[in-house]
């Protein structure tokens, strides 16, 4: 791995870059995902970076919907837990829900693979501190966060071949999704199937995006650790009446004047 | 490889993106080249996936520099070789001038990897009819197209290892190079050695666009084709004074009208 000096203005980027290159070559990701990483680092660039403030106002309502839910589910793809899977472990921690490794190529060896390594990220999110606030016994917390995904026991209506596949336990169950990176496929069979579908996503103008209940335009680990903020912040958080092609058409409006700027 | 129906939208991007995949999986890339290929589709898309108006003049006028240019070069990485390798020859063969396979992270093996697939290229260009308005004899012209790289004797001033090393023949000589999806850093060292630098880079905002000669902010076969098309439709096409900062600033405004649509 190439030392990234503290000093360089886009090292979070770079450090983040090096983790899906090393993952692709554990055998962790599908052959686009780099691609697809490529992708989002051109956006997030066209965002500065940053969570914006429309990203922001998503991060907050996807966090109270999440908290209100009956049963919430972190769907996680290779991508995610390379890039996050310490963050979505804790964010499930204070939900108290589970995590599944739901893949769009999915291979079973890639599944157990990923489980494993959101295995070993557990063992380090129970060395690092609790969060403030956090009420109940938060490495009990930490251990009890059921990861799913392995035996997929159910399918998701409107689908066809191995990415139809989730669990029961899991997606199947949800009335709320968290389901960052996401293809626009998927995205709209699970909003069809009357699921609350909250969808990170650098691209305002993907299919995902459009097609979900709340989009948080933002980074992936920015935006789990902004939700994690949120619930820490306001505990007792409640959703709103939420427009969000109007949060899309603020993030537009925010690369624009990136770009203006520039 | 997955058939994509001739009436998807995106076709031709997908396209690309199964040749990056391809090349990557026969050992011709870098590990981070599909994340930049990733990036390089991310402001396509907000460009339209076509030639605007700005690029079309950084087409035109790139053409006039290297027909009036002493000694040419196409320098190639291995992304250039995988979306654009036949239309590089087709562009040499009709400027009469080297292909040097250069790169960043440079290895022998992909050099002459990537060499082998510019002759096979070549071969396939044979195959093809000739350009009309072409003098001369076309298939001699594409056969004695000078494939440079696998003995690098010179070095590129200011830069250290690897991506230093370039051919005296090919990029050492030149008076103008034209060089697709290259780094900031070298980009600026071949400016600095008072070379004319033509850069084909979707990013208008990258080091490598605000430091060349000529930014063709452009998609690079399609860039390529342009260029053919110029040198046919006008043959004794010249360089303009060129304003390359404006022809940046156009494209960012071309990428906020189509955001503006979106």
């Amino acid at each position: 791995m190439v030392k990234i000096p503290d000093s360089h203005p886009r090292k979070k980027s770079l450090l983040s870059r090096q983790k899906i290159v090393e993952g692709n070559d554990r055998g962790l990701l599908a052959e686009s995902a780099m691609i697809a990483h490529g992708r989002g680092e051109a956006f997030d660039y066209l965002l500065g970076e940053r969570t914006t403030e429309s990203a922001g106002t998503a991060i907050r309502e996807s966090a109270a919907r999440l908290r209100t839910a009956k049963n919430p589910v972190i769907s996680v793809n290779g991508n995610t837990v390379l890039l996050a899977g310490k963050k979505a472990l804790r964010l499930a921690a204070f939900l108290d829900c589970p995590i599944e490794v739901n893949l769009y190529y999915r291979t079973p060896e890639r599944v157990s693979g990923l489980l494993s390594l959101l295995q070993e990220q557990r063992n380090l999110v129970l060395e690092e501190s609790e969060p403030s606030g956090f009420e109940g016994d938060w490495q009990e917390s930490v251990r009890n966060v059921t990861l799913l995904g392995d035996f997929p026991d159910f399918r998701i209506e409107g689908l066809e071949g191995p990415r139809s596949h989730c669990t029961e336990e899991g997606i199947g169950n949800a009335d709320s999704i968290l389901v960052p990176l996401e293809d626009g496929d998927r995205c709209e069979a699970l909003v069809n199937l009357g699921k609350e579908v909250i969808v990170v996503d650098l691209n305002p103008l993907s299919r995902s995006a459009k097609m979900a209940t709340v989009t948080i335009v933002d980074e992936v680990s920015r935006a789990f650790e902004g939700m994690l903020a949120e619930l820490i912040a306001n505990p007792n958080c409640v959703p709103t009446d939420w427009d969000n092609a109007s949060v899309l058409r603020d993030s537009l409006v925010e690369i624009t004047e990136f770009l203006s700027k520039s």
